[in-house]
């Protein structure tokens, strides 16, 4: 073996021990007392954690006059910095392009650049004509997890959003949904401008929790018609938890991801004076709904958590200071959650454990990344050394992303990682990135279901 | 008094006893023992009841090339000899009226002719420019219940009903709502047609069971968000039911309507060679949402039973015969609802005081027909008197509407209507009308809520 | 007719309206207009309702070295003056006594002096030999409703209690019962009593939440068993409602009844100085048992209203001053069931047609008393005037009860009964008793389930 | 190291991986690839999964005047031969014994002859004087787990079950119950038996359903009352499983274990006219209960299989051929746990990874062997080899019990283990026993919880 991290508390999605981690090739190779290898780390004291799989991120996106912060470079340095060794980014299609070709054109922007491994889902924007048949192409060429919309001008309507279910169920794909109703979204923010009440809470107040709520058990009621199975990306409203539970106790495979903002925050962050900064949809949402989403992380309704990393630098938010229609969706995340959920974990919220299973083992097994997600002999060497003595305040200066703030700024963490390898590569340790561009590799997937 | 109704067994919506019913100017007298009048009818061993109210009916209606068969005067005709004695018919708006233009216009057709007293609900299709006003103003002139579809090209989108139901709650209106997503039963109809596959089983496929229930659910989450009432007309399947519940449960002013087709048939009459006469919408659903609606009848979760009467003469619907699309939408009814109902219940299946409060008490206390619904002193003598031995065996030619079939052929009933009043004058005896075009007061109403 | 009410607004189970109600023969004769009569009593704005019936009170009876403080006839004298016009007493079986023999023993006493119409309850104690065989005969003796204790020494066993409920279904009784777990109870108490924790707080505590919820939900388990109904007195608890609920939504039998002191108190009582004069089992429980009985008095899950009164002079409750073990249990109210219940209905958190249907109509539908429980014509003239405007603060020495004190004391009620009629005569008026021992007869009942 | 296991599947509650397993000094020593030893197993094409821990078995155990049939010698022979590699006994309480002497009675019997590794519960008769206090001296000499009755001579009442419940709270215990309602079942077998009733069937009808459903209902709200974890063994009906659903869904610490024979017979096993050998109590409920059952072991509200292994020999059965109280209770099933959950997971019912959550991981966790149950390094090197493609059906005579006969003669199986390793040493292959008596080590546990 060439490398071994010794003595370290391994922690896989059932359990926690103590023992030794063997890497050779890049794989992992063994799990064993007393191991040995030319090469030697001490983990005395440590967690030894898979490599976290953020399946939800908008790298170097083009949204009409803005672009997201974080080229794929930039993003991809980040996540390593956080101990996140797997991105999914989205290829999101053209008008009338074929869905190869939408993943093949953004492959050309990623693979030289990615400093860890990545993969895509195609966004679906048209299936007109014969498009609806690239689905199953891109199935074929690695890509089998699709998002629709029901919001934005990209956004689908009921019928082909039914269309492209039933085509999944057929290929052995799977869609995600953002889920938000448009029609009442559009009334009520309208409504707002028209009355000139357009700071940041009523970004928030003009997707209700309810529109958010409505979507999610209308997208779920598409699913169980048409016999595929969903998978629900940031959820964050009560309604929805209660509507995806039923489908779930009824015995239908519907699947949720919640995202770390909605976790950590929820909608006072609009009161705030730089409120605007955190415009992002769906919004946070009220104590009530947070509640909710951390029962389902327990009682384990939510599968996954993911970040919706989608920054824009603070220039590009302040064009919708006092005016939330003005200002680019999203915020920064892809650094930040896999220390936050381990802190919370180490706070004695949930248990490493299934901190682990919602963001690494799950996101493997759902997605498909055979070699991602746990410490098992034979997959890749993804591993992340985390100090559970160490504490640490985010500020935005000491991340590695480009952009210019975070809605993470001054949150305090109890515990952080310390080296992240990716495929037995040292990328980050204490604080600096030590990868390089291009080192990230494709990651074709075919799913189980 | 002038007359007394002698020794009948009087209902209410709660309790049944013997007594005498008097009347005196076409009011309710009184109620009692040895009670005496220049005129007597003897009930003895006969149910006196109060007339039912058809809070559902559609006369003398345009639908592009069609027309509905009964004119006002047959449609209260046959309601008469069922012994429904107020009927509610839709003034449908056109594009661009006012909404008190609606009413009088077809108060205009209606008043001459209506053979039993009758009020309006507005069918709303345009709120554009100051229209959304004239709701008040339809209010004000005594018509305060309004009806939106989320099917048909009369159909209005979620923001415009999301508007509706605020406009209602602040004037004390209330809307109802025919409940059916569009767009999967387009996609779902179009995909059936190029098949071809048209016959009347896939139009009950074509609006699927789902159709109807996510409908339902959205229609119910907007009433709740916008703070107002909702009434759901002819509820027919399971997943309703199931989110009517919820809603109820969680303090909800949901009311539902059910009709007596969804209550006797099941989609089996789709298989029929005659099924095409019965295509109507939503389609009679299968054997699990009847015993829902059943259950809902029950239990209390549905609240009021009327007809969706809406009948197409057999040269009409046969355009559709093996063509669901080519076929007018619609089943007769007006004169079979009070009598199915009772039979049920002489049958056992619920009691006569829950029959007395499904098709009269609860109708009148819903819609504000002060004067109707119950056997009280100082209503309108709207009266029924009923035979619990009479068996009859239901044929369209001992009807009194003017269409020339009905769906309810050879169903047998135990126990049938004899005698009807309006008002105290008899308008119905034996299988004869008795009563007289123009009749029919208007009723104009106002609601508690 | 020899009397008319004039004018009044007449409550039913399910409505109300003006009218006249006319009497003659101590029987209601007719409602209706203008009804004219020898006598007349004015009502105009007022309410005119039956009156109620308490089918759950403790009237001469001995416990140990105690008695009830109110005899017979100051039992229904207080009765009458709290609008109740109907009294139930339980019959105790002595042991090896047949049931019939029971009753008989107790109408001796109560026939001579009773105010108000009366019936009995037994209550079982002793089954063996051939006892349970004189349950059939009490039924038809006109004693159709058993009660057994789950607790006290008096209790039975749930071998016996099983037995019991077969048999009533057998025979057209049922079966009521007092449900709190005896083992638990006697443990909590004897552990309070060696650590000489015995304040009042403590008799809550001894009597834990859990043990009346655990007891109501095996009585449950053992009816349903058994294919018989069950009717739950006095339910006090949250678990208690919690599994009636399960037990009637799964479409089972089960009665429940609370009373009004576990309404108006929360276990707050047993804090006070004087706490343990309202020592009573099962005790009054904490605000969350008392939010879930109201919301199952308006969901309709509790179907009566009942008073177990039970009042014992100041003087005894004082032996359990600071020793909850030696003070006899139970609370005075039989006047203030019905003042109270309006009082509620009048602030609008009931309709006053619930608060009719809680006390009069569905105590007599579910009791067998044909007679009561409705103003309607042929029914017995036991008829309240209730003044909405009337503002009365309770002070025990304005009751009519020969009790020395009561809980209710300083109670505040917004409106009260100004009238009395028992069978046609005026028994109570504006605080005064009119009526005479022996007025009241002995009710022979059968049961419909 | 000593051994390795090559090429296997290597299978843990989360995840399933070619590798090899590797073992030094009886203690799993790594699992990686390419591991080499002096001694090598080929496992291509197997299984490699921990071995089971039965928690629940009566072996030499005198009951009045007969005895199971396998010694501890004889028991664990057959637990070794079926995968099971620990195994926990009944230290049965005598009257007036301090428990850790009851531990030390029976340790003395077992540990000579155990063949694999053995743990103990106390099973409690008696907690009067402070026999109480003997509870935490058997938590301090390893025995954290207890057992309480609530049928049988040797059951205790609600009063001391609420006691030794409190007391477990305190003391880092945890109690199991057998729940089942004492007095019904006597009630109910004494009219059987009066009535001549006494064949197999009316076992099955003297213990009905709802008498373990009302004592599962009860021993719940104790342990939820008293703060205290609880342990339900052998669940074996529908409102059992309903009423521990809705406890684990409040977040109470209520698990449960089934057994093999609920899972894979139902009541129609009575009917056979062997039926009186298969005995047992709870007795195997009807296909209600087993779906049921089988639905909470898929959703994971069951956490743990066990055997409940207490066979009697046939002649001891014979007894009671025709008369159920004769025949003493228990049935045969140490030998057929592993292999029957493993076959239906091979079938596809459950995963693997499931299978041995069920039968390893969880009664490792839950019950403090914190040595046993997955294949980890550092962990006891009990493995077991499982061949997927061998199919066997079940007869006594392969079987490695004393007992004579089994309820699963003739059940065939897809799958079967054909190597035990127990702390490395070969303890099983292919159908021969290897082991010895007195290998067998007592395992001193203590609870997390």
């Amino acid at each position: 073996m060439e490398l071994v991290i010794k003595n370290g508390t391994v922690v896989t999605a059932s359990e926690m021990f103590t023992a030794d981690v063997g890497v050779l090739d890049g794989k992992i190779a063994a799990i064993g007392k007393d191991l040995s290898a030319e090469q030697t780390v001490d983990a005395s004291g440590l967690l030894v954690l898979p490599g976290a799989i953020d399946v939800h991120t908008h790298l170097q996106m083009d949204v009409g006059k803005f672009s997201t912060a974080d080229s794929y470079f930039a993003g991809t340095r980040a996540a390593a910095c956080g101990g996140t060794t797997t991105v999914f980014d989205f290829a999101l299609q053209d008008f009338g392009e074929n869905m190869v070709d939408t993943i093949k054109r953004r492959d050309a922007l990623c693979a030289p650049t990615a400093a860890v491994d990545y993969a895509f889902h195609v966004a679906i924007k048209d299936i007109s004509g014969n498009l609806l048949d690239s689905m199953k192409q891109a199935v074929e060429f690695g890509v089998p997890t699709f998002k629709v919309y029901m919001v934005y001008d990209i956004g689908i309507g009921d019928g082909d959003f039914y269309r492209v279910l039933e085509e999944s169920a057929k290929i052995g794909a799977r869609i995600s949904v953002h889920a938000e109703n448009r029609e009442i979204i559009d009334l009520l923010t309208s409504r707002f401008v028209s009355e000139g009440k357009t700071d940041p809470w009523h970004h928030y107040l003009s997707r209700a929790e309810f529109t958010e709520g409505e979507a999610v058990s209308r997208a779920i009621t598409w699913a169980i018609s048409a016999g595929a199975p969903l998978y629900i990306v940031h959820l964050a409203c009560k309604e929805g938890v209660d509507a995806l539970v039923r489908a779930r106790n009824a015995g239908h495979k519907i699947y949720a991801e919640t995202c770390p903002q909605y976790l950590n925050f929820t909608s006072d962050v609009y009161k705030r004076e730089d409120g605007h900064l955190f415009v992002c949809s769906p919004p946070i949402k009220g104590k009530e709904s947070n509640d909710a989403i951390w029962e389902a992380i327990k009682d384990g309704h939510i599968d996954t958590v993911a970040t919706d990393h989608c920054p824009f630098q603070k220039a590009d938010k302040d064009m919708g200071y006092r005016d939330f229609t003005k200002s680019p969706n999203g915020c920064a995340g892809v650094e930040n959650m896999y220390p936050y959920i381990l802190s919370e974990a180490n706070k004695g919220r949930i248990s490493f454990s299934r901190a682990v299973e919602l963001c690494c083992t799950t996101p493997a097994a759902l997605f498909g990344c055979v070699d991602k997600g746990s410490l098992i002999p034979g997959k890749d060497a993804d591993i992340v050394l985390y100090d559970t003595s160490r504490k640490v305040t985010i500020s935005n200066d000491k991340m590695h992303s480009d952009v210019d703030h975070t809605i993470w700024e001054d949150v305090s963490l109890c515990g952080y990682p310390v080296q992240t390898f990716s495929r037995g590569r040292l990328v980050y340790k204490d604080g600096e990135f030590l990868g390089s561009p291009g080192w990230g590799k494709f990651i074709r997937r075919n799913l189980d279901n």
